[in-house]
């Protein structure tokens, strides 16, 4: 697999092209002053634990947050000492391929998956068996076939998915946490855009309903990524070897950046916080659905996002999207196939993103992607 | 393998212990106010890069400044296409045991060799080839031997090593630099104590003399550990496997922490600031080797380094070193056993770090440690 998410951060960087390819959240939204005024006070107190090593669960306050946290708003308690924070929470799923998955191991992951994931499972060679991803959620037949196969891993995110930006039914939810009590899968739920829901957190997590599972989260898509801070919440029996695990890799995350996280959550309410944040992310995906609906009268299909950065588009049936792909480019505007998120299919689908550009950017760059499909399709 | 070093790191924390086992710089030495101002720097100008998803690669002028840095006091030049950023160089041994060892290969480490890579090359089951360290470096029968084994990989701290404090002849690093050219064996010249020789830089690096190999290195034992900024330098055939395996675990080392490293590496001369980093160090060691002339007349041994930070006690022949460790500790004292640091032998060895303790900390801590030894031997 070709290492997409690198090669498009390039890409999008090249003068005058605007993009809707990447993961990335919208700059403008970082609460620099806020960031800078938590790092002021970590410096100007005692700051030398942040800067000495430190131990490799992470800062007890951080992980007392976030246990606060998933109490308040994710339905579930859990000990600080299920808690581990991680170097963004796309550390977590090599840790966890590394201690579960032998070659050629069976393994659950959505279709289309986050290619982060993909890309970090892979390199432990298992076999993936692709549950693919409709307006529900998984295709739930494909979910009991694949539990009757022992598989070791199954990985989804059922909020706001990236690449689709679909949300699971409670229906989906409250089966697949039925199904796992019967079966030696480990499910991964991964929660990075959970908090994203546009009028807040959307259903029931999982892992309210089942404390067997792993919940990885962060504070990349809503506070900074390049700070890099997520953390994964584990059952007991995993609490030692994802301890090992993580101290052979780089001993802990950045005692540093969660010094001043945590500083930032003690000056900041995250619910009041996030109110802005996720207004702006749901005005922005309503103005792209608008300029889709300008631009595109028939032909390719979408959908409607109740959270998240991305918005799901999809060519005609038997068409090639990375036609549009490489079309767009010649445009100066970058899409990202939808293709590599599958592990099947996929060839009619294209990502989208609506964080990162601007208004006037996403209104010139609906332009130039509708130009570029009509030279297309 | 016990997880000592982050279980010595909370003992080392009870209340009234002097410890002289941990691997932690003395947190009296970091610039806390040079920090402070570096990070005010990059969050009052444009941080947005700083708080946003970055490189695989790392930041390009901090790369810059360790390739400028290579250049003038490692003797050897690199293109900062070949430098990785990485959260730590701890992470470094990850990736490339992960590249490199497939169960059973055969891999040589020194005996004693840094605990910390021993772990993390553990995760995949190497047979380790010990190399064992004896006052000018390895012992050169062994490592001839060894190289006829067809190993993976070489791993190796040629100066102030961790744990003996030990430094590589010069003749040892030019032979080594030879044997490797006619072999397949992968170097890892872990240089993370080199900037720590008391009277600056000892002798050559072996990539000085050979550019077929990896170097790390890391800005913890000089400047801060939480901010887990390492890096690693490899030859042109790994840029490629490197980055991908990096992408993978967790795209990216923290890009705040290179963007204030960076700051701070701009404002800095690094040979000025590391002057009486140096001082301090070589003034500690006296320190501890005077006390140690002091309390022990005869019994036990030790070396006298020429920089970092360990100084490595033997007990006299026969005798079970561990005993002195758990009487130590009666006495509120504790010291690292030199056991867990080889893959054979070691029973009569101590680690003792003479940077975390303070000079009157020291000195009841040695006394504390004479009493143990008489109560044991």
């Amino acid at each position: 697999m070709e290492s997409y998410i690198m090669k498009l951060i390039s890409v999008a960087n090249e003068p005058g092209m605007i993009s809707f390819a990447t993961g990335l959240p919208d700059r403008r939204l970082f609460d620099v002053k806020g960031i800078a005024e938590a790092a002021k006070d970590v410096l100007n107190g005692d700051p030398k634990d942040a800067l000495q090593y430190g131990i490799t669960e992470g800062l007890p306050a951080l992980r007392e947050k976030i246990a606060e946290r998933c109490k308040k708003e994710l339905g579930f308690n859990t000990s600080i000492d299920n808690i581990f924070i991680t170097n963004g929470s796309q550390e977590c799923f090599d840790h966890l391929g590394k201690l579960f998955i032998d070659p050629d191991d069976e393994m659950m992951i959505e279709n289309p998956g986050y290619l982060g994931a993909l890309q970090s499972f892979s390199v432990y060679s298992p076999k993936f068996l692709g549950i693919d991803v409709n307006e529900n959620g998984p295709n739930m037949d494909q979910v009991r076939s694949a539990f009757g196969k022992n598989p070791k891993l199954y990985y989804a995110v059922p909020n706001h998915q990236n690449p689709s930006g679909i949300s699971y039914s409670d229906d989906a939810r409250k089966e697949i946490a039925e199904l796992l009590k019967g079966n030696e899968c480990l499910m991964i739920e991964d929660d990075a855009y959970g908090e994203l829901g546009f009028k807040g957190r959307v259903r029931k997590t999982i892992r309210s309903m089942n404390d067997g599972i792993v919940m990885t989260g962060s504070y990349s898509k809503i506070i900074s990524p390049g700070m890099r801070v997520g953390w994964m919440i584990v059952p007991d029996e995993l609490v030692s070897p994802v301890r090992k695990s993580l101290e052979a890799s780089c001993l802990h995350a950045n005692t540093f950046s969660q010094a001043i996280m945590n500083r930032f959550l003690e000056k900041n309410n995250l619910s009041e916080y996030l109110k802005p944040i996720r207004n702006e992310y749901g005005r922005k995906c309503r103005l792209m659905l608008d300029l889709l609906n300008d631009n595109f009268q028939d032909g390719p299909s979408w959908n409607e996002p109740d959270g998240g950065m991305f918005i799901w588009f999809r060519t005609p049936k038997g068409t090639d999207a990375s036609k549009l792909f490489e079309a767009a480019l010649k445009q100066k505007v970058v899409v990202m196939p939808g293709k590599p998120f599958h592990v099947k299919g996929g060839e009619t689908t294209i990502r989208l993103n609506y964080a990162t550009a601007s208004d006037e950017e996403m209104k010139d760059g609906m332009k130039r992607l509708r130009n570029a499909y009509r030279g297309v399709f």
